[in-house]
């Protein structure tokens, strides 16, 4: 097909109506598909059911060191679990502490306990006029949530295909002391599954920050979430490098079980320096007395090892793979050769990223709204939900199953080229 | 036996003799026993170990509003835990939120998003010089903890056989705008064994804050944990006075199930306001995606309603009682007619408050530390851990087994009769 580009007004004009017919053939069909978040299909959830005969009522509840799982106690979490999730993402398991069920509330807190009572003790940042954090744009709309409820400025740092722009990042925090944080989705990167490369990862390891108080925080969320067997991402440890370059305090990683085994009834944790971890614990001896220790056992005992965690990934890849292909297979077939949008075909994560003309995306998504399929709002990745190009469409397959998915999609291409065909004839 | 208080100084010293020679034998038994904390023993652990089989790989994991309960979603928690929790507390399930493990973190977090954020758009605490919270003395060591770690200034309300002192709690909050809060533990309380009688909850119910965003925190830690059939103390409904006296939005009220089931893995929660629920779930929907509703569904379908919570609590009673009676029938015994201390009796929760002659508390728990028993350190249940008089001391009968229990309390009233014999030499 013709590129849209190419087209003159009144081929533009005709195209539109063409479109309009089949948009509106589409919007008959009364479709109801929810593409808007990164939800773990039924298929996914039922890969897990086993984990819950792991732990029954005959069950030994002891953890591995001989404390009662069900009673309190063992505040960092059981010794078992934080090598399960150590090794997960390659750090010892004397760094980990293990959570409850969510890795946002453990960000959450960091960013609320530096607010209160500074870092390591550096002035608490309620206390300063100004307080950054740089977002890699676009990102993960619930990490820009945190900053913003807390009224972090947040300041844009573009993605290259190899993670963020370091120039800026090293520009930015080597010099402005008020840049206390950078949020980072480093491997298979939400929205665009970018894994940053080894020389980004020493880069951020060697920054020379302003602030003693700057934190990377360094969402590690899909570190085992691979779609294929022979294209999987590698990700530079962090930890290590950070300490190689003499700078063992400055990152945070988290990460969870949520997209292993249950999404909302996973387990969470973080890895830090034990200078770090100590100030945690400080903190964590405040607000609980421990973690749920039973659900870290079912999931110890479940998973086993790295090896187990990786053969129910592989599980999961096959129930994620077709799906990822109905997206890209569908934006090639559809958009490709109309030269009006990009996109990344990723090797693991959650999501595709979409990229429309210029100004688009708003459109775009009301469209598909009209027929029945809600996309993550425009804006959503970006810090206070503002676009500043209006072009990025984050696209989550992996909740509807495959033939919806394809509906969807068909949907989605078609409502691309009606906004843009609009948009081009604006000019 | 006679009175210490009668004793000629030579019969003193003649009783410090006698005693060391008792002490010395008991410290030569080699003792390990901990009566530290609130800690529930196996036996009433083992109570609950048939709901861990109430979910398995061929259950339904749907709420029955049909939520998926292993996926992300309900945020504020499904709606058969928080009738199952707001039927436990006397509250209506609309304003019950339940949260995970933990209803400490629920009330650390409140206060830190005070600190932060205001309360109904007051001045976030942490910007005012000021920021007082009211503490009833003796109480919960960890509430005091999450004021100290906020820098809150604690002042000390005596108790009374029937509440706070509400003349004071009425003097500071209608006058004192610096006054934010204050902790409660109305029934069975930490560590007294106190339960609000109405006319101090309709007191608190008709304060006239001078701080708009004045609270209560109503930490209904021991709402259904009572020790006997014919003896069960009652608390009025907080919430219902408080919308009765035309102070709705006044307090929070937080409770669990650590003590019923598992105190690790049970569910937490609270109830509040529509008006506090909002600003709640904003904040909520910024830190969490949903907390763990397949243990909310496991508590949910094995507890059922009050009913079942009821006959749980009364087989841990059954288990509770001998331990609680150990203790007083042990001080009765030892100490009662030498009229050096004083003890309440209580008909619930997990503690007896023990309150020795002034200045006797820290070298009575000295003393049972070289003879191998653990206890509550002196201080602990004071804000900054300094007990003014030195003469509280709370005992924790729950975790040792009955015979172990005696064998403690059995030292305990050789420590506390040495103590003392001491400190009256002094004079």
């Amino acid at each position: 097909m013709k590129s849209y580009r190419e087209m003159t007004r009144e081929e533009l004009a005709r195209e539109e109506q063409n479109l309009i017919k089949a948009f509106d053939a589409e919007k008959a069909k009364g479709l109801s598909i929810n593409m808007a978040r990164g939800k773990p299909s039924t298929a996914q959830l039922d890969l897990s059911n086993d984990m819950l005969d792991v732990i029954n009522s005959k069950s030994d509840f002891c953890s591995e060191k001989g404390s009662d799982c069900r009673n309190y106690g063992d505040i960092a979490g059981i010794d078992e679990a934080k090598r399960l999730m150590g090794d997960m993402v390659g750090v010892p398991w004397e760094n980990v502490m293990v959570y409850g069920n969510a890795s946002l509330s453990i960000m959450y807190d960091f960013v609320s306990r530096s607010m209160l009572k500074g870092v390591l003790g550096s002035t608490p940042w309620c206390q300063l006029d100004h307080v950054k954090f740089l977002c890699p744009v676009p990102g993960y709309d619930r990490h820009f949530g945190i900053t913003e409820y807390f009224g972090i400025e947040m300041v844009n740092i573009p993605m290259t295909p190899t993670g963020p722009d370091m120039d800026k990042v090293e520009e930015l925090v080597n010099n402005d002391s008020a840049v206390k944080g950078i949020w980072c989705v480093p491997k298979y990167s939400n929205p665009q599954g970018i894994t940053y490369s080894d020389d980004t990862v020493r880069r951020f390891a060697s920054l020379k920050p302003a602030a003693d108080d700057f934190r990377i925080y360094w969402d590690n969320a899909y570190a085992v979430h691979h779609l294929y067997d022979d294209q999987q991402d590698e990700l530079l440890d962090i930890l290590g490098a950070c300490e190689e370059a003499g700078n063992p305090d400055m990152v945070y990683e988290f990460f969870s079980t949520s997209k292993i085994t249950f999404a909302g009834s996973g387990l969470s944790g973080m890895a830090a320096s034990q200078k770090n971890l100590d100030e945690i614990r400080h903190q964590m001896n405040v607000r609980i007395i421990s973690y749920d220790k039973m659900n870290m056992l079912r999931h110890a005992r479940y998973l086993v090892n790295l090896d187990g965690v990786k053969a129910k990934m592989a599980q999961h890849a096959k129930i994620m793979r077709p799906k990822f292909d109905t997206v890209v297979n569908t934006l090639n077939r559809d958009l490709k050769s109309l030269d009006i949008a990009s996109w990344i075909e990723p090797h693991g994560g959650y999501f595709v990223a979409f990229e429309a003309m210029d100004g688009c995306a708003t459109a775009i998504i009301q469209l598909a709204k009209e027929a029945g399929i809600t996309l993550t709002p425009a804006g959503a990745p970006f810090p206070y939900h503002k676009d500043p190009r209006d072009s990025v469409i984050r696209i989550a397959p992996s909740l509807p199953p495959v033939p919806d998915l394809q509906a969807a999609m068909d949907v989605f291409t078609l409502c691309v080229r009606l906004a843009t065909v609009r948009k081009l004839q604006e000019k």
